[in-house]
């Protein structure tokens, strides 16, 4: 098909949605390493995992081998209230940038909570409701997730409870209201109501919080309440399969127009966006059939990949939930307070971990100002106020479209434009004032925490 | 074609897309009335038109003849960006209400913008750019237009100036840090930056500002600065000439699946949205070919159609604009700071009140406590978070849904849904802290500054 074809957006027609998940552990040769019982530093068992997580859920975290699963049809009925997500040609960017290359993103800001979480959300929630429960608990950063399940738990009538990063809590006064719009409980992190917050106040009185700090709270309060479980935006295996929707329909999209991708480029902070992106493709190039170069792209002041250890760690500051083996900078690592543009985990989906170790994707670390820079550039030529995580991918996808202006090479390049900034207007505003400043850590910042962590064969450090 | 089929969403293809605005004027059998120079009492010429207004956009407006106007290839790029907006059938709501109508929605907020007035900014900048201007000037309520403005000036490298109504500055002062990045420059409005400005301040020096001060002080600045015009996003013939896109695009995707609307719903302030989504099926009513139900919504706290006059009064508050003949609350209302829903214009688009005057739509006035239940209840059900000015259109959507629900009947309704309410998160708080009101003027607060206007045969008040 010609070039002259291609609109500026691809939308699926409802009838060509995926209506499957795909599991990229199944082509996996090296499978992520399971979560371990921190106790017995034995692989949790579903039984240990069903105390935290829905039963259906420990399934799909524990299933290494199923390629492809069937989305239930009430997921995929809320689904088409918001998706498909369009996949956009980046025409007026392509122009401003005069570059050869041929960028495309795929837009999962078309929802009201802003972002791709909406599609796990809803997932887990689904299960949760099925299994009987009376609601979910659950931890959140920026926002975004918290808005997500309080949507989901909305639509199906499940109770909601929220914890909330204390800085975004105080920063993002709005998410608050959206949340509340949909009759979600928010608490901010780390708070009194837990043994868990307690302790590290008592330890860091003065602390912002941290995603880490959140999901010890949420999973404390799940665990020891009737009826209730935990339920997590990112990282998880399960999480990562309900994503690969972006990644699916991304892939039909491009086939639909028979336009092969060079470079996928995602942002990085559990892992649960670029995961689901790259998903499909990556089962491609497992399976042998295809080769992509994937660029995962994460902050300098949280830089999990590039500089992290890949080790099993806690998944939580707290050190109450299970060990993960991943890239991690240390459960104990909270991200500079000055930094604004989300991604404040210290580890990585270990699904990914493993892929990255094994070599099959690369990661990129960019500082906040270039990011914030990258974000208004593409503002101004493609109308779209990006969200600081989604930016990252902006600024990487922009440097290779330059490295393709001065090779001359006309290379494909999908990114992952996760979501809108609509509620992070007093970063845009540090970045106008000039007030916004990059942060690095130190090697000594770095792997907080570590000693802590039990010692065994197999956990190198 | 089976009611099976019809999917969630409807997106035209990019080549289904229309490429002519419609100008219902020219079907009017009744034309509106022209604007009158307040000095003479004649029509304004195009020349003295011109004074404040592009060329282009001068012809537009006198037009009443010209059914098809050909949309700029540029202009057509640009829509490209963000539209085909979606026409959503509303099934989560229909099922919530338990009403046999079929509910659809066109959905104009998956723009940075938030709202439909993209539509008519980047044609408005389109045509001051081509006619070499350095810049433009305008006013803003809630934000949404000058969001707008903002973002078309900054594609197409305008200079823009935006008088922001004071309250909303104050309100939401997110809004402003969007235009900023978009390179606007936001004064908060009355201001003592004009004279008209300096006046209005020194007769009311506690004032939150109303859409008429500013687009006092937009004017004022646009006739003093060279290479500067003044650019209006709502009232005027050209606007609803540009947002007839939003009609002309339900149409086109109502045809596709063979569904005729029965009754068709809008929130009216000064009519932009109302008259883009009506213009090509009032046309149909026009020309005998169709029949349909118009249904316009304002704040019962700022009722323009349903307790306004009909006569000739100055579209700003400063009366230094020229008169039109429309519905009109007199040009010195202003409504209650406490009212949070938009649609603040003591007046309403000429066009549109002829229409009205004749008996061709009806409409409805309601209060804001119940435009925030139906607007929480359309959030939960249908994901999006609506703007309180689109709320108004939901609020009679749910009306008339429920009343087919008593009386049986399979209508179909068609809703323009405007925007999003992101940054309208102070409101939806009141709403749920119990603290909001509802605000309806009495006869007294009615038609101020009815003094001031030329009286002349026609002018019947």
């Amino acid at each position: 098909m010609s070039e002259k074809t291609i609109p500026y957006k691809i939308y699926l027609e409802e009838n060509e949605m995926p209506t499957q998940w795909y599991n990229v552990r199944a082509d996996m040769k090296n499978k992520p390493a399971p979560l371990l019982n921190p106790g017995t530093l034995q692989p949790m068992t579903a039984e240990e995992l069903g105390a935290v997580f829905c039963d259906e859920l420990v399934k799909q975290e524990l299933d290494n081998d199923t390629a492809y699963i069937d989305i239930p049809q009430e997921i995929l009925n809320f689904y088409k209230m918001y998706r498909p997500a369009p996949l956009v040609r980046a025409y007026c960017l392509e122009k401003k940038l005069d570059t050869p290359a041929k960028i495309y993103y795929k837009f999962e800001g078309n929802n009201t909570s802003g972002s791709h979480k909406l599609n796990s959300a809803i997932a887990q929630a689904y299960y949760a409701k099925k299994q009987g429960l009376k609601g979910v608990t659950t931890e959140t950063g920026a926002g975004q997730w918290g808005t997500a399940l309080s949507m989901a738990c909305s639509y199906l009538d499940l109770d909601c409870k929220v914890y909330m990063v204390k800085c975004s809590y105080e920063q993002k006064p709005f998410r608050r209201e959206v949340m509340r719009t949909y009759g979600a409980s928010v608490t901010p992190s780390p708070s009194m109501d837990t043994e868990v917050g307690k302790k590290i106040l008592a330890e860091h009185p003065g602390t912002s919080g941290s995603l880490g700090c959140a999901i010890s709270e949420a999973v404390e309060v799940a665990t020891t309440s009737e009826g209730y479980r935990y339920v997590l935006g990112s990282v998880l295996n399960q999480v990562l399969l309900h994503q690969s929707i972006i990644g699916m329909e991304t892939k039909a999209a491009l086939d639909k127009y028979g336009i092969t991708a060079d470079i996928i480029i995602g942002c990085a902070g559990g892992g649960s966006n670029l995961g689901g992106l790259i998903s499909p493709f990556m089962g491609e190039k497992l399976r042998g059939e295809k080769d992509y170069q994937f660029i995962a792209v994460e902050p300098a002041s949280c830089p999990s990949f590039t500089r992290g250890k890949f080790a099993y760690d806690f998944c939580d500051t707290g050190m109450v939930c299970p060990l993960a083996k991943m890239y991690t900078l240390g459960s104990g690592f909270i991200p500079s307070a000055n930094h604004a543009g989300g991604l404040r985990y210290h580890g990585m989906s270990s699904t990914l971990s493993q892929l990255y170790a094994d070599g099959l994707m690369e990661a990129r670390s960019v500082e906040q100002t270039a990011v914030f820079a990258a974000a208004e550039q593409f503002a101004r030529v493609e109308g779209i106020l990006p969200a600081p995580e989604s930016s990252h991918a902006i600024k990487v996808a922009i440097d290779e479209a330059l490295k393709c202006k001065e090779t001359g090479e006309e290379k494909t390049i999908v990114f992952g434009l996760t979501g809108t900034g609509y509620f992070d207007m007093y970063a845009y505003e540090a970045f106008h004032d000039g007030t916004m400043t990059d942060y690095i850590p130190t090697d000594a910042d770095l792997q907080p925490g570590f000693d802590a962590i039990p010692r065994f064969p197999g956990n190198m450090m």
